[in-house]
């Protein structure tokens, strides 16, 4: 692999790093963002993966939330993939909840999405490559958090790959897509009509069959795209099936923006070093 | 006066609004953004102003700073006015460092710039006004902070009113705006050639006439404008002359972004609140 790094800055005493490369699997140019905590005690470094939502780069994160502090006082490393393929050549939708910058971490089988829309072997294979190589003293720990799409991808993420991430959690998640316009549209489009095969692709699905690592998911009662897009009933539902470790935390008057996730990250990280440590 | 509120999230428990108005000073429409923290033990709140850098608006610090944590938990409001005045009408220069977004802090005297830049009076008059009006149990105490020309805009506006603030902190401030060439392109801009005219809006010469309120800078080593806009050696040697209470600290490989201001913004809101207590 060849990473091209493109800026680098000093946080909370680690290192704040954006890099690009050429992504085999997507066929495209792609660009992440990683944090290193300091590590002045040489500690084995456990690695959180922070999935964003529509519209979103892997600068929003990184920029917004404030993570790092936390990053650093827990030594945690944290990657930030892109929402989806990217470039002139990719194909591409004029809506914000389609194409570029709405990826939904899934692997698409419809033309013309299939050549480049692969977000899910993207994160699980090549750029966990990648991180891997980046982290020195890597503990091999994973866990996986998104917001929204990105929510729905950490947990879709993180239930087919249970023996890899310990915790998962999501700030406002589309919980269950194949019901709502969000994922129907995103389903239909990158997946075609049949809706046996979108269920491989749904949290409130998978959360049925599933060994799941422990959920943890906070949801704002002043979310603008709440309950419509975001609705909990059918996956929290669905997790007594299994007898699924979730806690759902509503809180108050919270939006759907960073306001709102830097605010409860803390709360997040304190989840995730647990099952981490 | 009629605010009209263009945003408002929750956001540490407190509530993070942005406001739009005319001002009668910079004869413009403006928007500014404030935290009021949660204060549920109605206490008196007191006030800290953060002025921003250039090309910058409100939102930067409301963004990316990470302040509503540390506001929360010290029950301090914060406003965030933008960096110049604005619009269509307004004069403006290409350049990134000249007119919209770079408006020094001060009060204009040239054309086409004296009609609107006079962000000192803004300020130091009437956003001071609207403040005091929007925060329940107001204080009365304030300080001030900011960031590059911000950090310019705190210590002039701190100094010329040190009975107003009781502390003023910079992040890699321009210290000697009469010296280095962003201070030099606005002052012959806004002010003119004659060079008396500048003293009063050069921190380094205001520090040896003024009882100042203490003072804590904090500079990155590693910042792309250090030393050549942002060189600390008149001010601190200017200092002495009033033995003014100057904390000046370097860090160790930190850059000019906002990376840099989160990182050590916890050590600039201790030092304020002990003088705000």
């Amino acid at each position: 692999m060849t990473l091209k790094l493109i800026e680098q800055h000093f946080s909370f005493d680690g290192v704040q790093s954006k890099y690009s490369h050429y992504s085999e699997v997507l066929q495209c140019d792609m660009t992440f963002s990683i944090y290193l905590p300091s590590n002045q005690e040489k500690k084995e470094i456990p690695l959180i993966w922070w999935l964003s939502g529509l519209t979103c780069t892997d600068d929003n994160f990184s920029q917004k939330s404030g993570f790092q502090r936390l990053a650093e006082k827990h030594q945690v490393a944290v990657i930030i993939p892109d929402t989806s393929p990217r470039g002139e050549n990719v194909a591409d939708d004029a809506a914000y909840d389609l194409g570029q910058g709405a990826g939904f971490y899934l692997t698409a089988t419809q033309e013309p999405w299939a050549k480049h829309y692969n977000m899910y072997a993207y994160i699980t294979d090549e750029l966990s490559r990648i991180a891997a190589a980046l982290i020195p003293n890597f503990s091999g720990k994973e866990s996986i958090m998104g917001h929204s799409m990105g929510g729905h991808g950490a947990l879709v993420i993180g239930m087919k790959n249970a023996a890899k991430f310990k915790a998962i959690s999501a700030f406002s998640p589309i919980l269950s897509p194949s019901q709502v316009p969000w994922g129907i549209k995103a389903f239909t489009t990158y997946l075609g009509e049949d809706k046996a095969s979108w269920k491989e692709w749904d949290a409130s699905e998978l959360i049925k069959t599933t060994d799941a690592p422990p959920i943890l998911i906070t949801q704002g009662t002043g979310d603008q795209f709440y309950p419509e897009q975001l609705d909990e009933t059918t996956f929290l539902e669905n997790a007594k099936v299994t007898d699924a470790k979730v806690t759902y935390k509503k809180v108050k008057g919270y939006d759907h923006s960073y306001f709102f996730i830097s605010t409860f990250l803390e709360d997040h990280f304190d989840f995730h070093i647990e099952q981490l440590s």
